[in-house]
């Protein structure tokens, strides 16, 4: 089997990331006996757009459409672009056109790593954030009305499809079942009181298919709260687009893992290829310093290898880089610098410093 | 000087608190030299609601409208009346109404409260987060489409306006120049790309007025993980109305204090009485049995006391109910007993189990 794989690397430490995450990746599936063919791009950057005006050529969805699954690293670069231009102009692009309706994100505390909760420690915590990804408040419909007057407003729309809500949640069922069988749903129905009631509904809908699956559901500021207080709690939580994303950053910071963790952007019905990227973003900040920690790529990459039907690859990828971060561990003496070792703040333009 | 009060329970742990916040309240404003009238009132309540069908009597506005202010328990029955009903149909009318465009909640980690996180304990953590409360995603603009169909979809419209955002942040950083002089925005202008970037424009032009004021911006998703990694580096947190609901119950899970934060809804400009409640709601689950923490009410009491000009008042409450934690954290050995003692989860309708 040959598989092949577009690389974007993107800006600022996705660029320094990105060869580890490919060496990785590579190397697992040969030991596997699967060839990776690798091809590598240079837009969705702020480069790209510097030259062209535009994030992305205008045949990409033709050039992506062919592989087997796109490898990501990191966009944006606020000081040059608008992270809302740079960002709709590419990511959120391939999440939408290529209907990767899924997002997976992992919250484990590793080996190795401290979480900044009191009384938890590697193996306590193990949950994931199913998140919708193409539709709900991630809309371009709306406006500004009054410019520049003090009448001023602005106005976005959240658009809710039964179609989209039923499909991420029906994988989000389908997850839980496979895991310890129980599914959190993430709702604000009593505050945002047209399409988070509708959630509801749907989510009710949807549970009377899966007898087998234990449901409960949080407004989304409790249980922002809850995973502060309960995280070794959750199996899975199935969250619209923005909650998705906050419980999906949340999550890891309470295992002590943002700095590392991996995404999985997917299109189910493999009608279009699936992306994997890290959590963290371009990190301008440190961005050029050789000091940004290459494991939310390289767990990307684990990621990605399952999705392709190879797990055990995958598993070669995820021991290595926990028996690395175990034995980073036993070398460190107090939690306190394990906790900053271990804890790069590295984020997609996240750190908008005025 | 004689003040009137007006006070609401609503429903739930509301009704159990209630007498004990009223009763730290009279008894500071006594000490003080302060006659305060109160006047109960059972409306705003499920109870009101299965007699007369409405939350609220039709003349509310005029009954409540002449008080100095309101002191409020918790609304909210999700088995009998569903939330989006209960809460627009009183707590959410009273803060638009009533024009209290300003919600403030304290996050401090108190003595005798063990915080979830690690290494942070009492004096670390201090920052208030002030939140919209009248606009936003909080809109009843929308609506469904499609109905029972497979098309079926709902939209919901978020509206900000150049009056609603300045005048939240113009309060946000009077605070902050009132504490430690910094102040810090919540937004989402990489995803959410209408009402975002708006909020950002309103927040770059704002800090140009206050020079003195240090500010700083971070996307939502990863300001929650900083809530979690750095919670003592904030000062002042400004936010729309959904995300400033969603950090000031994340907050106080931080700090541990979530059964017993308290907040104020603010009318600024005094034309209209402010409103003062705990964070937490009427907790159906532990409703009755007489286990609901009263400190909520009584800090949300000491609150309403300083906005009424009685500063000797609120202070007398919360040096009353930090003397008790702090005794009865000297009683406790261990923090795993502490934390749980103190730490109530009790939230307004919050806990949806199907
Ligand atoms: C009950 C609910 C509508 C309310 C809100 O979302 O504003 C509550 O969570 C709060 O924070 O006061
Ligand atoms: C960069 C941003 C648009 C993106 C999102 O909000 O989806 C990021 O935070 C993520 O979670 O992948």
């Amino acid at each position: 089997m040959a598989l092949s794989i577009a690389v974007i690397p993107g800006d600022g430490i996705g660029k320094e990331v990105m060869p580890h995450g490919v060496a990785a990746v590579q190397k697992a599936a040969t030991a596997d006996g699967t060839d990776i063919a690798f091809e590598w791009f240079d837009f969705a950057s702020v480069a790209h757009y510097r030259e062209h005006g535009t994030m992305l050529p205008e045949d990409w969805q033709t050039t992506l459409g062919r592989f087997d699954a796109i490898y990501f690293g990191a966009v944006g670069w606020p000081d040059e672009v608008p992270d809302h231009v740079s960002l709709w102009g590419s990511l959120l692009q391939f999440r939408r056109v290529f209907d990767q309706y899924v997002n997976i994100r992992p919250c484990r505390i590793l080996p190795g790593i401290v979480s900044p909760l009191r009384d938890r420690g590697p193996g306590d915590v193990d949950f994931v954030v199913v998140r919708e990804n193409t539709e709900g408040e991630y809309s371009n419909a709306g406006g500004r009305l009054f410019d520049g007057t003090g009448r001023e407003m602005a106005i976005q729309e959240t658009v809710m499809t039964r179609t989209g809500v039923d499909r991420v949640m029906d994988f989000a069922f389908r997850t839980a079942q496979k895991r310890r069988g129980h599914l959190t749903s993430a709702t604000k129905s009593n505050g945002i009181s047209i399409t988070m009631p509708f959630w509801d509904e749907r989510f009710a809908a949807n549970s009377s298919r899966y007898p087998d699956v234990e449901v409960d559901q949080f407004h989304i500021d409790i249980l922002t709260a809850h995973f502060v207080q309960r995280p070794h709690t959750f199996d899975v939580v199935v969250a619209s687009n923005l909650f998705g994303d906050i419980l999906s950053d949340l999550g890891p910071a309470c295992t002590g893992t943002i700095g590392v963790a991996p995404s999985a952007n997917i299109n189910p019905e493999g009608l279009f290829p699936s992306l994997f990227e890290p959590v963290h973003g371009s990190a301008p900040d440190i961005a050029g310093k050789g000091i940004a920690n290459p494991i939310g790529q390289i767990w990307s990459g684990a990621l990605m290898l399952e999705h392709l039907g190879l797990p055990a690859a995958a598993r070669r990828i995820t021991d290595a880089f926990e028996g690395v971060l175990a034995d980073a561990d036993a070398s460190v003496t107090t939690p306190r610098r394990r906790e900053h070792r271990h804890n790069p703040l590295v984020r997609r333009g996240d750190h908008l410093q005025d």
